[in-house]
């Protein structure tokens, strides 16, 4: 019953049924995962997988974000849903480590795009698969991701069907069918992990998921009962879980507002001591400082005690460079984790003055942050929770700048201010297709 | 290091390195896997899928075979790899109930026929294919299957991967990667059993291993040990595992030669009293027949005990229908489940005939029947190893005439029998491309 309540809650759920702080959350969060898509729309892994395409004939039916170019269906989904993990800079569900829109976006957009349909629809899709994924994802968490599933791939499968099918218009019958079709195809191992394969995993997803819908809908058959079975989902795939949490309280609590927003493109252990940072650089110019003394948890302090990085992706294991960079540029988006930035002589320099320290009474999401001038002058800065973090949320203007930053090298910087805008006030467009062109 | 010593071991095998029988297996399993998949061309959940491509778009690159079209590649291998599964007629891997020609020969086929290549090649390919998913197989049966997972396609995958990296000559390096990413899209659960969605696994499965090769070749990166890391697919899919079973005497013992061909469209358990009642047709005319008695294991009584089948599916699990078309056609190929068949007059009159007894001294593969005529006379045998079994094989004559079953209705006589022909010579041809034609 528990596959079957969920579509019922599902179909049953309207647009005016869901919260506007819940669209304002969806808009948001569509808003991240463009960003972090068209930023990383040049990515190797994104060249190898049109070439791939190419070879295999693909039609022209909708857009790859940031490359100006359109594949079919299928290969869209996949393409799109993959460079929007290339960068580890995604939204994140922080209780299972989900990144929902991941899986579930590039579905809603690309069927919105293809069928031109209403954002309100296409709103309403999306919101729905990321709240079912993620209901999914808590039910078996933390058994199923320990295991070591992938937990975004193995349940965004679901929210990517889901969204499929209500763009689809699928029955009730269908719907559970079509949750069979791609609940059977849920895959991903974290040792991919540190490879091309761990954002693939995502688009993936979100390809099974589609597919699963249009295969659905011409007439194929699956189970309807794919998360309860004996031999389903839930029991196949974890070793112990709690299907209670998918139906629960459904229209009264919001899983998918518990999604959070990065503002740095690097490990979250960091955020905390980037923020204390960013702060400071307002109280004294570079030359004026003597040191910054971070105090963290010693787990933090030896994950990212890396004091000479060379490369960008050792930067982002740094708290040198971060904090740095942090001071320097007041950021740390993709751009200062190139390796250029990470080998300029005054962060080089300035990585000097960065002094972490560790202390096991400091949380591991927190600093306890002292920057000392060279004429004494001293300023302490407690970080309890970092910005970014659910209690203290990227404002709008914040995620606007995230965008900016990751889509004007790519789509220019007017076409960007453009997305925002449109996004922003999506549900007041009647469809979709201006979005697409202003990315186009 | 299993998956390095797995990948070295499979491109140090060269086609003069595989026994003579082991190649003749070979033909014979690919001859059995074509009759399976041309058989099934015709099925609905085909349409389906070809429907669902049409849409999208695809491309003329390679055949599905009994259709005379052509798709682009990755569609093609999920279409035949779906069509070799749906009678659940094709072969079986009595150990671990694995299909092992399913993932793997759509792949060596369509690679073949894109390419044109060399017979040998492709043999190569298919049989290596076949001998390291069988392997990894019996490294997570039981656990593995028992938890759920439908192993044919959850190992199969690398079957196909396998298949595909000789084809496409990836180095050592690259073929590693290849088992990677294949591995983490390993799926499929048993609870879709019943359902279009069984045989679906196999063809995805195909789709999944082909495309992972075809993106590691371009450059796409995974991990390089999947089978064995902590968070692999050993550790992830099974609570217990013998990962020594994978390279243990490569090339001494052949896995794939424990791989059998059913000779009837129904399940296992009702092929010794088909055997019998086949072996009894030559002794009487129906009209002479007072009563077939079958004593069978209890378990194999319940399961088959449909007295009165309406359909061909209910007469798969009716051992009065198949102990009568037994008797009256001397077979149990698909036609003799079709609906039309299960209705007719003179086989409704036979199956009254038919006395199953449950009998706990009978073991489950093994039956005890007795003739009986209306003069007296009765006639006793004992089935110890029905035909299809591991000791007693389907010959080359009755694997042809399985095949020119299957394949006749959908392509014809003549090119069934130009079919045959070409694969049981295979190694003889130069290039694949007479055999695609005689299948057009």
């Amino acid at each position: 019953m528990v596959t079957n309540n969920l579509v019922e809650h599902i179909l049953e759920t309207t647009y005016e049924d869901i919260p506007d702080r819940v669209i304002e959350h969806g808009k948001k969060s569509l808003l991240n995962w463009l960003g972090v898509t068209i930023g990383a729309a040049q990515h190797k892994s994104i060249d190898i997988l049109l070439e791939v395409s190419n070879s295999l004939g693909t039609s022209q039916q909708v857009s790859i974000f940031g490359r100006s170019i359109k594949t079919d269906l299928l290969t869209a989904v996949l393409v799109n849903g993959t460079a929007s993990h290339v960068f580890d800079f995604d939204d994140t569900h922080l209780e299972t480590i989900h990144h929902p829109s991941g899986p579930v976006a590039p579905v809603a957009l690309a069927l919105g795009e293809k069928f031109d349909l209403s954002t309100k629809e296409i709103l309403r899709a999306f919101v729905l698969g990321c709240e079912a994924e993620l209901r999914i994802a808590n039910s078996v968490y933390p058994s199923h991701y320990r295991n070591g599933f992938h937990i975004t791939s193995s349940t965004g499968v679901f929210g990517a069907a889901i969204a499929a099918g209500i763009l689809l218009k699928l029955s009730k019958e269908k719907m559970a069918m079509a949750l069979g079709l791609a609940g059977t195809q849920s895959f991903g191992l974290r040792e991919m992990f540190g490879t091309m394969t761990k954002p693939f995993h995502a688009g993936k997803a979100a390809q099974n998921g589609l597919y699963a819908a249009m295969l659905v809908e011409k007439g194929f058959t699956s189970s309807s009962q794919v998360l309860e079975a004996k031999r389903g989902f839930a029991n196949v795939y974890s070793t112990s879980h709690n299907l209670g949490r998918i139906n629960e309280r459904w229209g009264k609590v919001w899983e998918f507002e518990n999604n959070t927003f990065k503002p740095f493109a690097c490990g979250i252990v960091l955020h905390p001591s980037i923020d204390a940072c960013i702060q400071f650089s307002e109280y004294a110019s570079p030359d004026e400082v003597e040191e910054i003394r971070l105090r963290v948890h010693p787990y933090v302090h030896e994950l990212t005690s890396k004091e000479n990085p060379k490369t960008g992706l050792e930067g982002k294991f740094s708290i040198y460079h971060t904090g740095a960079i942090a001071f320097l540029e007041k950021g740390a988006s993709e751009n200062q984790f190139q390796d250029e930035r990470v080998n300029a002589g005054e962060v080089v320099q300035f990585r000097k003055k960065i002094k972490p320290m560790a202390d096991e009474q400091i949380d591991k999401d927190k600093v306890v942050a002292t920057l000392v001038l060279k004429d004494g002058t001293t300023k302490k800065l407690v970080i309890d929770h970092a910005i970014g973090s659910l209690q203290n949320p990227l404002t709008t203007e914040m995620l606007a700048s995230k965008f900016m930053n990751l889509s004007s090298p790519i789509i220019g910087e007017e076409s960007s201010k453009q997305v925002i805008e449109k996004i922003m006030k999506l549900e007041k467009l009647d469809y979709i297709h201006p979005v697409i062109e202003a990315i186009d």
